[in-house]
């Protein structure tokens, strides 16, 4: 029989961390189980909005909060969460590629990935001039021309970045671009980048890696684009599956909903960060929502309530 | 004419000035009102839970984001809100001890205050042996007698700073003492801390300064307790006075009821940290929720709405 915990923690991003961070203060019995530890943080260039950090690098912040979870002798584990099964109250079994786990409550911190434009060539030139991260990809491009499709603040952010390395920056907005006023003060600066509005790609096109794209319309007189790689940067999608298996309510863009304590509709469930319906997602407002979690989650376990046990599933 | 801001933050500790980094970066209009910047986080000797921050001082966590507020050039004024007129939609007078604001919205930052036993004597030998913070007052109790009244994870943090000057440490709670679990070890560990349960203080008595208590039942065959200080440390009252003077609603314990957004029942007022309704209150939630509020301004003041122009008040 698998051994039970009073919280698995399904996502080790800062979000995931941050709850064994505060689980294991409050004593509770917990294992975080996830893919990467730091999350999507990493691939962030610099972070620069996590209150009482002026400037740090994602990875940096995402190692300092993976050292402040280890200091409290938290159970972090590298693996994938395949299938949850809801055995009944207070027990979930969770079973992973290489074992299954029993957990009286569970913790969801399985953030968000990135979305795909779903056009011709997008798949087949992926990592061979289609990218979905700047920062670990943008140094490829030296002097070469590249655009970021996308109209919000992640894709300012991205176009900023590549600026660094690109001669050419262009910035393909569906409608408009509208990052933060702080990021589009820099976008106006940097002379390298173009902002195109009201645009599409149509097909990504190349030999062996991209060389051009084909758009809905004109520009410049000429629907083909020249370039040597895009950045597709169009928002995420919430990785609300495993949630939705037991049961866990999500909204129309598949986001876990979830009260300002961080709970979900069921009891013992709670979720945090990128994956839930929180309008506004930075890492600080995950972190605080983990926070909320794991206490909630302290309070359930050590509730007057009483912990029914597993069915033996082996 | 008062100049009209966007958002005008009341409260300067590190809630309100996270709302004013997010603020800022979003490219507000602001001003940060309140008596003391940090607020009183100011006077937590050690915070180990602000997740990246493995060991700081509360003094150095609100040095740390009252200059990441000022990279942002956020305006902080040290003044007293001592009235605010809602004059109508997106339009309110905040009236300091020295001048008039005018703010499109408002954020309330503005935390809570210690509660007070309520027993004879303990306004009258107020810092003469009766203390409310452990950090600004215990280094004047070194090898004295001191006691903590309160049963939370406050009240035990206190007498374990308390120890660290003090010959001895009662811990005189109510009921029981309930810390987090981290906490209750290391009560358990140290020798200095005696934890009486079930009892009450029922008045502080002394000479210039505190020599005595008198408790509501006998300990060790006596109802006089000999001691030279009595730190009082149970609970805060939220500061929501002025929220509720402009009609925003409040639970019970005199919290700002708010959403998961930090939105208040009044348009255009938001509300973060000590004085809402959260349940776990922790500097890092606050500061998620700051940030929720600051997000949720912006979106306000950017909308597709009217915004009204303030009837001149001068």
């Amino acid at each position: 029989m698998a051994k039970k915990y009073d919280v698995v923690i399904i996502g080790s991003g800062v979000v995931g961390l941050s709850a064994a961070i505060y689980c294991r203060r409050l004593g509770l019995d917990i294992i975080v189980i996830g893919k990467e530890s730091g999350g999507t943080i990493i691939k962030t260039d610099i972070v620069e909005n996590y209150p009482g950090f002026r400037k740090i690098s994602g990875e940096g912040l995402a190692n300092q909060i993976f050292k402040h979870a280890k200091d409290y002798d938290s159970k972090i584990i590298k693996d994938s969460v395949i299938k949850i099964l809801w055995k009944k109250k207070d027990c979930f079994i969770i079973q992973t590629k290489k074992i299954k786990y029993q957990a009286k409550t569970i913790i969801f911190a399985t953030g968000s990935e990135w979305r795909k434009l779903g056009v011709k060539g997008e798949k087949e030139f992926e990592n061979k001039g289609v990218h979905y991260c700047a920062l670990c990809d943008g140094p490829l491009y030296k002097n070469k021309v590249v655009a970021v499709v996308g109209g919000g603040d992640s894709a300012a952010k991205e176009a900023l970045l590549l600026s660094k390395y690109a001669k050419k920056v262009y910035v393909l907005a569906r409608h408009d671009l509208k990052p933060e006023p702080v990021n589009m003060d820099r976008i106006e600066q940097e002379k390298k980048i173009e902002v195109i509005k009201n645009i599409e790609i149509k097909e990504i096109k190349g030999n062996k890696f991209v060389n051009e794209v084909i758009l809905n319309k004109k520009f410049e007189g000429n629907n083909i684009l020249k370039l040597d790689a895009v950045f597709v940067d169009i928002g995420h999608i919430p990785l609300s599956k495993l949630a939705v298996g037991i049961g866990v309510k999500i909204n129309k863009k598949g986001e876990i909903i979830m009260d300002k304590e961080s709970k979900t509709n069921i009891c013992g469930v709670w979720a945090a960060g990128d994956v839930t319906d929180t309008k506004f997602k930075q890492a600080i407002t995950g972190v605080g929502e983990a926070v909320k979690a794991a206490y909630s989650a302290y309070e359930y376990v050590h509730g007057d309530r009483i912990i029914c046990s597993c069915v033996d599933e082996n």
